[in-house]
């Protein structure tokens, strides 16, 4: 990483990467089908909990300000509706490669930030609130998301037999 | 908080903090029999998932060197043998009582860290090694096991009907 980054950045990224790979892992160990499973009985199914975090994902290329949201009708089948709605889902293949391609393009801008960037305010706080509460910058959206998919990897590690 | 720390280790220790909060409202709001319960079927109950957690942060004490295990046998149930395993548990209520106490206590140590010794070594890496891997200090503790956290919690909320 070239850019100039003090470690506990430097860490938190890392964790960030750390989790998106598990993930990752499971997408390409599991058959499509075994997606299709709900992660236990009466919850989400396997597809809807992979679809809901790429569409997370997706999200926050605009919330950092690093670019937009890659495929809008993904946030509203997987964010805006449960899982059991009237929406036709993807197939779980496409699913599975909107994960891979939005974290690798969410990746790619991450690393050119440089560490002021990361203290700098996410998009969805004004300059004014975000002078009296500094803490509402990009590094919070990237811990709160990280924790976000290692809470919802934890469910879909049952879709393991 | 009083220590020097900057924005990013705060942000990072109110991230573990908030986890812990959420878990403990979990704890609070259901009664001891939910914790009987496997959180999804040939799973982990919820008491020992809580009990894991709870012997995890325990050991954080002395890995993060600010205090010794609290409860050894613990981590004899809890984290050397799994679930279903000879060792008779203690009760629910008593594992929530060492949930509560452990986090109070942890919360309390961490709050005495300021941000140098928050980038210090943990105490499971020597010196040596240390100078060549400077990530392996108390704040990457903190991520990787705010994460594991995580991870467990979105297994546990399986226990709310």
């Amino acid at each position: 990483m070239g850019n100039l980054m003090n470690l506990s950045t430097k860490l938190t990224l890392d964790a960030w990467k750390q989790e998106v790979s598990r993930v990752s892992k499971l997408v390409d160990e599991l058959p499509d089908d075994d997606f299709k499973n709900e992660v236990a009985p009466g919850r989400n199914t396997g597809v809807y909990l992979l679809g809901h975090l790429a569409a997370v994902h997706d999200a926050m290329l605009p919330l950092l300000g690093v670019g937009d949201i890659s495929q809008p009708e993904m946030i509203e089948i997987f964010i805006k509706s449960p899982d059991k709605s009237e929406h036709i889902k993807p197939a779980v293949n496409e699913v599975k490669k909107y994960w891979h391609d939005v974290n690798k393009k969410l990746s790619g801008e991450m690393d050119k930030l440089d560490d002021a960037q990361w203290l700098q305010k996410h998009t969805s706080v004004s300059e004014e609130d975000f002078k009296k509460e500094p803490h509402r910058n990009r590094l919070n959206v990237l811990i709160s998301r990280t924790n976000h998919l290692a809470y919802h990897f934890g469910q879909l590690a049952f879709l393991k037999r």
